[in-house]
């Protein structure tokens, strides 16, 4: 059989992964979904996911491609791999992609989503997907200081310390605050994130949205490029991975 | 100190526990919480809960009570027990409770949610809140079997075999189903419910949704009182206790 590039995308529980790229001494997603499908080609696989997602964060929509000469057809990957695979990892979707489709450089642009749980005691049933605040969280606030993100800045300040990208403009258009009973929730949509950048901005959000932090400290950021004038990082466990979009039609 | 009686609000995931009722050989959430109490107070404690959840059962809103001769104000021991008890149950409220005030006893009626996910493929994310379903739902149909539930009816069919309640009369007031996205919601509102009777209903109403059995199966099972006119007992883990009420007023 010729080679043919398989896409698939992944949903999955990041509680119990040290993230989506492979570690050596702790199990990422993406080694559990290549040793699955390495038994189900019988031949090694090298996956490519879009995001390299840290250790607690979940994906809805995590996007991945590799190349295989398996007579499986595309749509019956995500079957045969959710017949293998733990129940905190699922293939929603698999199909035959173009050769020159590539997971990660192909991206135009993605969605997250963070979760806050605002209420004097966290929650059970959703301790591992939301952000717990004890401080109340003016959600009007969130949104104002949120609005500043939209456009084409440089995000140097938004970069966790250590990160080596070059290139820091990215381009936001989209930066919503809600709420849903003790639920709030962020979406953002961009270009591009940097390292820690939608952990930085949540967490920056939240301290404005309590009243730790002045109103306008993402404004500043932009224009100072410190790090310093942003709030703490906010936990991984709040963030989910949505979808990534590879075309300007779906956004 | 004089004996008290405190009323607690209980959230936990139900996934690692044997259900709500102390067992022998498996870890029930009354008895991780009786044992959290004693440490808390230094005495022996007995916990009443309104309802006993089955193993893998969730509760946002379980309801419990028990007497103590602690000095903690009512509103504290939330706080003091959120510190010790492990992170899958939460007690969201505490109070003083009037001495004639029973968990079990004192209820006038009880709010279930029951959540399905249809999709060709499961959910990761939700895999323990949401029973799966690959065949697609109505919701329309389901609806309008679900109506068929409204009012004061004897619901013998209703209860799990080997069920000794001898009063099988409740009244219904409310059966909603509502979709979102793959997401499909049933709540339950009652003065009460026989054993597995809401998961009787929910598996009823899906099998009526998914074209499995025809509808006016839930109609015919309370004329008839006949178990096997009705559908399979839905699983556990997609069920919720939400809500336990006390007064009418609340309803």
């Amino acid at each position: 059989m010729p080679m043919r590039r398989i896409r698939l995308t992944v949903e999955y529980d990041g509680t119990n992964y040290a993230g989506w790229q492979r570690q050596k001494n702790a199990l990422a997603v993406q080694q559990v979904l290549e040793e699955t499908l390495e038994r189900l080609t019988g031949a090694p696989v090298t996956l490519h996911g879009a995001s390299r997602t840290d250790a607690g964060v979940h994906a809805l929509g995590q996007s991945a491609h590799f190349d295989t000469e398996s007579r499986i057809p595309g749509e019956k990957f995500s079957y045969a791999l959710n017949a293998l695979l733990p129940h905190d990892i699922r293939v929603t979707t698999s199909e035959d992609a173009a050769p020159d489709f590539h997971a990660r450089f192909s991206t135009c642009g993605k969605r997250y989503r963070y979760l806050f749980w605002d209420a004097p005691h966290a929650g059970a049933l959703n301790r591992n997907t939301h952000s717990h605040s004890i401080y109340p969280l003016d959600v009007a606030r969130m949104q104002a200081e949120a609005d500043a993100l939209i456009g084409t800045h440089d995000f140097a300040a938004f970069a966790a310390s250590g990160s080596v990208v070059k290139d820091t403009v990215r381009t936001i258009w989209r930066a919503d605050v809600a709420r849903n009973g003790h639920e709030v929730v962020l979406i953002v949509e961009g270009s591009g994130f940097l390292y820690n950048m939608v952990r930085i901005i949540a967490g920056t959000l939240r301290d404005v949205g309590s009243g730790k932090l002045a109103p306008g400290a993402l404004k500043k950021a932009i224009e100072t490029g410190n790090r310093l004038d942003l709030g703490v990082t906010a936990p991984a466990h709040g963030l989910t991975l949505m979808k990534v979009f590879y075309s300007t039609e779906d956004i």
